[in-house]
């Protein structure tokens, strides 16, 4: 089955053959849904993208070049189901294929990755966030605040999800449980560019725990250092997270308590998050806040999902923390909150 | 045959495994044509895109879910053939996939389609235009004039062709001919996003009749209705239609008679359009105005046709209307001309 | 093998059946290099994309029409590896398939093609340029100088390279060994979209010369003519061009030397180009020009390979011609180098 899937046509421009084992493929997500938000007063209904899954578009492929040693490409593009526009905004530019563009060499010593992509900190955040940073139940949302925090230290942050100009090194599958990942991106004349990271991890059968350590830019540097553990007792998985997010003095940590539980023909997924902020990151931040988020998958097949979340914010003093796809605070303090009812179809 | 050509690779982000009757495909069309168009005076040579259709690049899938049931996505981009852009203008900004992007899940019950895509009014009008609102003969240009009462109204006109954040139904296809349609966008915070229509029909053998209402934008709405019908003798398929164009008191009203005849291996199609405004829509529009198209599609197989077309647009009193890509009026009353020939290439 | 590699799904607008002969290929390049750059004292450290050859992605097909008769389309879109952005500037805007987007009728009188492409001239260097105009051997950044005599004749020289709206023609393949190609693109309202062209060739077992002479935009033209030839001693390939560009007055004469050395798995590549102005050009250039580059592709497979590349721009007086990608000189007469090792990988 796996063999007939993988037939797409190619065709390189050195005039290339196509080795058995090669292949290329056409893939992606298209998400939608109907969502209600509420930032204090103010009160949005919409149709929109990603509200459990980020909608995209992309093509990647690997070649089988013998003697253990693998090549592969990567090309992902963001899809905004509801407005049709493509691509993410890169340091104020539309870069279509701004998710992802990477070409890799595979082989015993793992893999070496040049391009565009998430980095290995923001891959540690999503695999013990039941919504891998998206939609709603985001956790990044009051974690690593990028716009608070990341303001002080200039566009600093900008690295923290993805960075371009990425070298990148994982190690290989086979070390017994053992895992690890370190990028390095350069400024290329702009120090704001710059980033480094580095996470090393154990998982092997229900139990899996991680570390991830990440710097962002020059001089007064955006760092975030987060540190979690699951344990799946055969389809009920809880999860803790403690995240610390700091630029100079300021500094905000926060602790995420998670659950997954597969049950029926779907998933219920919940996830609550204290986030606290000590005195120099409350001048910026205004204050601290809670999140707690909840909803259910339910699996039409292993490819279409329908899904529905609840998710609220609680700011603390000043706090002006918002839901993804929420307005913004007029004031601090105010609730934030949002309920959606949506549909995942991947190919 | 068929079995063999939705061989595309299929590898979701849960891993999907792909079932037997899923399919994803790459589709497109690369239509060009060498253009001659004078409004006035002034004359324009060129070598142009999207002549008979608009030229496109897309993807799309459907998948069966079982018990009836099928999940499906479509993601449709227009190509600028002569100059390689991508991509639509959507409320200023470049949406790549601003021709459609939309999920739906389909059963019994018809269709339910989130996402960006064209209005069931706008579907409606293609299914009676011979040009199918595209190139030189698109009677769009003088049936719902965009740019005059649109201007009126605002951008409320916006929505007319195409609207984002669109929740779509559609009937099932067996209900003995009878189908029907509606369409709701969410203004998300501002108005003028707004759009409501719907379309009734019958198609059954040679019969084809249809209706739709749509409604755009708040305050001073732009509305356009339109009844239509057509029959096929065998190959020659006469149609009518009238449309019905509003903002406030202005109404420009249009009838359109249009002819189709499979002539050899290829189709000749031409229409005449009236389009008079009242005295409030004079005040916009400047005046009344014909529109004749005549034009031969010879086809080479069924994915590939040459072509040519001529058209010419008779403006009354003031009136500006000029053909899709002729040069803008310079004064009342000007004639606008046009003739091409091309070429269409389907994949 | 091909057969089964042109399995792509197949379903166009007018509902297209795919004949047996036809096919969709989606193809592409994934490059990218680390590169040390120097332009007098500044230096600059990159991850970068396209060292050897574009980064890319695109979609093509050929549709047998029967009777020798073929249609076919070509889009192609770039991409920057190291930040995800797709796509080419054109006239200012993005043009997502800048690289090409054209659409094509293939018989025994040869191809007709409309659209956007390389010009025959820019294909007649790209030939005798080991480095195929691409990274940092690229000749035509001391050959034929955009930027300075381009500037001399306003935005004449954007068309040398690829051109908008352009109409072509290719003799077929079987007139042995001789082959030709012609381009015209319209103005369409703008002389400096303007270009003719045209190549001549005869390219049989070891022996290829070729010359080509392109004209660009209007009043003060933008002329690049040149000549060359090669001859392929088993695998040891020396190649020799003569480039002249000129804008009013003002000329450059390039030479070019080449050898390309098939040499264990890989091939090394070496050129060494002198570029002198005359007089008026120095006025515009500032001085005469150096460039030599030396690099080794390592062959992995026939679609992946390791290289690296060095090469040197030696500026004459007040010269200021720089390698791609390496720093703007800061005055004339100042040293351009580079450095880098990269991965290439087509699909």
């Amino acid at each position: 089955m796996k063999k007939a899937l993988i037939a797409l046509a190619v065709l390189g421009l050195t005039g290339g053959a196509a080795v058995a084992q090669s292949s290329v493929t056409l893939f992606g997500v298209i998400d939608a849904d109907m969502k209600y938000v509420k930032t204090g007063d103010l009160k949005l209904k919409k149709l929109d993208s990603s509200g459990l899954s980020t909608s995209r578009f992309g093509v990647k492929g690997v070649e089988d070049l013998g003697g253990g040693l693998k090549a592969g490409f990567w090309l992902e593009s963001e899809v905004a189901t509801d407005t049709g526009a493509g691509g993410s905004t890169v340091n104020g530019s539309n870069a279509f294929w701004g998710r992802r563009s990477t070409v890799s060499l595979m082989g015993e010593f793992g893999e070496i990755r040049l391009g565009r992509y998430k980095t290995a900190t923001r891959l540690h955040i999503e695999d013990f966030d039941p919504y891998s940073g998206t939609g709603l139940g985001d956790v990044t949302k009051v974690i690593a605040d990028k716009t608070a925090l990341g303001t002080l230290s200039g566009t600093q942050s900008g690295t923290f999800t993805r960075a371009s100009n990425m070298v990148s090194y994982e190690t290989p599958k086979d070390l017994g449980g053992f895992y690890g990942a370190a990028d390095v991106a350069a400024g290329e004349g702009d120090g704001s560019n710059k980033m480094q990271d580095i996470r090393l991890g154990y998982k092997e059968g229900p139990v899996h725990v991680s570390a991830a350590f990440s710097s962002n830019g020059t001089g007064t540097k955006y760092k975030v250092s987060s540190i979690a553990g699951s344990y799946d007792f055969s389809g009920i998985k809880p999860a803790l997270m403690y995240t610390t997010t700091e630029a100079g003095d300021a500094k905000i940590k926060a602790v995420t308590a998670a659950l997954t539980w597969s049950l029926g023909q779907g998933q219920l997924q919940t996830s609550f998050t204290n986030s606290s902020a000590n005195t120099a990151a409350q001048a910026i931040v205004g204050g601290d806040a809670k999140l707690f988020a909840i909803g259910y998958i339910y699996s039409l097949s292993k490819r279409t999902s329908l899904y529905t979340t609840f998710a609220q914010i609680d700011n603390k003093d000043g706090a002006k923390y918002t839901l993804g796809g929420a307005p913004a605070a007029t004031a601090g303090g105010q609730k934030s909150s949002g309920f959606d009812v949506g549909i995942r179809h991947s190919f």
